[in-house]
């Protein structure tokens, strides 16, 4: 970022220097004098009579405050929920967790699980009615920009040409738990489905919420423990993309049958959802990729494309949530179909830079005003709840990784630390329990016991990592992480994947520190196949505008 | 921003392969095929029989939406403001106009002057009252982050050490205008003022209206006809600069005198005003500085910089808004405080260049909605009230600043076109009159008016430039501005300043064409006081941290 800067200053000066004199002719002291009374004195001495005759006593009006007004109501809750998760995620990287965890926790410490019951009063003199749709509407926003990032860094990875061993290690690391939740559905369902929940709605939400391995925030993690490079972090970063990807396919279908439908108004979504699917995946991306705005040559075509990504994310999540499924499903597609080339990734690249650390917080917030522990009411029964969603979500998704990894040959080390990382349900885990209760597949029991399952499996990952001895195995070279700080990441990665690809970041940082890295998200898509895949794919270079 | 790309991929490549294959032991054909069945067919098998038994049918919910549900209407409001703000941007830029007035039209365009006009239903479906606290957040969001930038870019401006001619010409071409203002102000109170326009708020309000230029619209129609290198581009460009700061002071004291308030309530908002201002102005800045995360020496400490930005100005907003001025002061305050190194002026750079495009457009709509063509009432009266302030401004304004530079020496050709120059009122004043309206201060029939006002006085200003035969007297060498497509900016400038500030912009552009620029913010302020100054201050580069 500092190399390449000539001084700009040494031509201009003498530029400047040249026209500056010559154009004016110098007045005399007289006339400067004479003009500044006439330009500044006069018309000074006239405001200054006007307000002397008017006077400034304050006349009887109708408008005037009281209290806080909402614009100012809102600010500061804007600003409280903001520093709240920053400060969150610093807690958070301080005790060798993904920052993510300390900003979700901070959500539910401004919310009635924590503030509500330390002051109820603070709790909704801080969130007023009226301000709440102001937050949302970030919260909302926020959200489709986070899964239209998700969409675009999951379209990135490319699942053809991958070891067998690879590819069967995802299948069973998500189709497990996903199986074992279905089955265990008609069990749960009298207690824990929603007024929406119909059993095959709710059989499929279960599968979707112990199934889920959260991409970000795993690669986060294998980051901070410098693992992103060992067998079983590539195996897993792996999994959770795949496994991602289907995850947001099978929500779709639980939120297409969610109960209060005909039979025609479900057939209709189901139709939709296909045709428009079909339609964004096949001629919606041809028209990207034609867009002036998103083709170059030029670098980077800046405010256009960064409109673009927005208002495009916006209708399609408009679409689908009209659609009868979630907006998130409609942004996620627009997030793959998201042209990979130069000046359109760029701007992704910046947009989620800024949106990410600015508006997602929001999403916490909601989430937090939204999660009520007490909701799960204190006792032998939520308890034992607990810990049996806690035995089968972890021990599902550790047999499925871990068993069918050693199996395939992958050494037994590596197979546990597999089925450990695995494990790490994070943020996507909560946007699908959140999507779930919203449509209300899902009661507020139910809910708050799985939003606990999801905190813990999440926040042990690194801890039993650390435990089991699971030293990197093959550090990447010059990486100079302070995971106590949390600044260690390079401005490229900071820069371009904020905290949403970390893995990616520190992929970005090998290439050297204090290099701006804007449009590095092709070549650090390059790197990630390879370590998904082991060796570079052919031609890929070419696939995007360049 | 292609240069320095060094290829990542060989050493990966030779490190993946030489540790992936060697760490799996691969497994048989018929291990491959059993493994298979037990992790992918098994699980399937289960999940299809719940699902058949279950069976799909729509239970009896309580959940099932009815139309377009609010977050889907709020999603496609936002995806039409910005892709209408978007397309009048351009038209604008087609018809050699600075394209902020095409965004600032299609607002208004999209409110009660013409689509509730054309079709009130339709505007009602798009814009439904549950939605609009959702699209108001954004915009107050956009709106005092555009103040940010404002305050600093100003702050960039060193006042000390300039030509007299050049703060004669600053002075003369505020104060005539505004002791107009002030002095026609009685006169237009009985049937301008609103509820809370006591008589000294509505002349202070009057004054400014009268008298302020917008410094990034006068900037960019400088950049379009490539004038912002010759002696009346740079004064107006300085007087515009120096005339916002009193403009901004002026406009938060006719705040503090708008009625409704007791005598002890205005002393308080004067006291409190004071103090903070100078609080924030002394260890305010001081404080800022001091942090780690706008410090260095690291490239930029990411989101950490973006989130203090964001929350800080929200604070200064919400705390200058609960003293009974205005939002947008306390954020114009913060922009001026915010130091102008390294890390902190990146990540405003980078902040801007997203929140400029995509959260503005919604203070368009906000702006749109609320002002209404037919409030003035078309007659003899409107058109005769819109004439007189037509006249006024444009005459103050231009007599003030064209015959103090014609008798402070300035060539007879320059002091006409730097006349016409000031008169682009452009998007402060629209800031200005919002801010009169929502405090009550004016009515909305001189509202409307004014805003006409401002509208022709700006879109006037570039065809009278081209009409009066003005052509660039100082063309900057290798400038390849394309004003019919409006790409011909560098990623520079686009990136850095967005739109905001597009005098920035091709200032930067000089430093060469596809460089990257997020760390220029100091050597373009460096290069922007040459613009006003002449020649270089000393020791400039060494105010900030590095």
């Amino acid at each position: 970022m500092t190399e390449s800067t000539t001084d700009p200053t040494a031509e201009s000066a003498t530029e400047s220097e040249a026209d500056h004199p010559s154009h004016i002719r110098p007045p005399g002291r007289r006339r400067l004098v004479s003009v500044s009374v006439a330009f500044a004195g006069i018309p000074v001495a006239v405001a200054a009579a006007v307000l002397t005759t008017l006077g400034a006593d304050g006349r009887e009006g109708g408008g005037g405050h009281q209290g806080l007004g909402v614009v100012a109501q809102f600010l500061l809750a804007a600003a409280l929920v903001l520093l709240a998760a920053w400060a969150g995620g610093r807690l958070a990287v301080r005790l060798g967790q993904p920052p993510v965890m300390g900003e979700i926790v901070a959500g539910i410490a401004l919310g009635p699980s924590l503030l509500g019951v330390l002051s109820p009063e603070t709790m909704r003199w801080l969130f007023p009615d009226q301000v709440r749709p102001m937050l949302s509407a970030l919260a909302q926003l926020g959200l489709v920009l986070f899964m239209f990032e998700v969409g675009r860094e999951l379209a990135a990875v490319r699942l053809r040409g991958a070891a067998h061993s690879f590819v069967l290690v995802a299948v069973a690391s998500m189709s497990v738990p996903f199986a074992t939740g279905m089955a265990a559905a008609p069990l749960l369902a009298g207690s824990g489905a929603g007024p929406a929940g119909t059993p095959a709605a709710f059989a499929l939400f279960l599968g979707v919420a112990l199934s889920v391995t959260a991409f970000p925030v795993l690669a986060r993690i294998l980051t901070d423990l410098g693992l992103t490079r060992t067998l079983p972090g590539r195996m897993s970063l792996f999994a959770a993309a795949g496994g991602d990807g289907v995850a947001w396919l099978m929500l779709a279908v639980a939120l297409a049958t969610a109960g209060g439908r005909s039979p025609a108004a479900l057939a209709l979504t189901a139709l939709g959802a296909v045709a428009y699917g079909a339609l964004l995946l096949g001629a919606g991306r041809r028209v990207l990729l034609a867009l002036p705005a998103l083709r170059g040559p030029g670098p980077g075509s800046g405010p256009a494309a960064t409109i673009l990504l927005v208002a495009g994310t916006a209708v399609s999540a408009a679409i689908t949530e009209a659609l009868g499924l979630h907006a998130l499903i409609g942004a996620f597609l627009f997030g793959l179909v998201w042209p990979p080339g130069r000046p359109a990734a760029d701007a992704a690249d910046r947009t989620n830079a800024v949106t990410r650390p600015v508006l997602l917080p929001f999403y916490f917030l909601l989430f937090g005003l939204t999660f009520d522990l007490g909701a799960a009411g204190f006792g032998w029964a939520t308890a034992g709840l607990t810990g049996l969603l806690l035995v089968m979500a972890i021990s599902t998704k550790f047999l499925g990784a871990a068993l069918c990894a050693r199996l395939t040959g992958v050494p037994g080390r590596d197979s546990v630390a597999l089925g450990i990382l695995v494990n790490t349900r994070g943020l996507t885990e909560i946007v699908v329990l959140m999507t779930g209760r919203e449509a209300g597949i899902v009661n507020d029991r139910l809910f708050t016991v799985l939003v606990i399952v999801t905190l813990i499996t999440t926040l042990m990952t690194a801890p039993l990592l650390r435990a089991a001895g699971l030293r990197p195995s093959a550090p990447a070279p010059g990486t100079d992480d302070e995971p106590g700080t949390g600044r260690g990441g390079s401005a490229a990665g900071e820069l371009a994947g904020g905290r949403a690809g970390p893995a990616l970041e520190r992929v970005g940082e090998r290439r050297g520190a204090g290099e701006p890295d804007l449009a590095g998200h092709l070549e650090r898509r390059d790197a990630l196949e390879q370590q998904f895949l082991g060796e570079r794919a052919p031609g890929l270079r070419d696939d995007g505008a360049e």
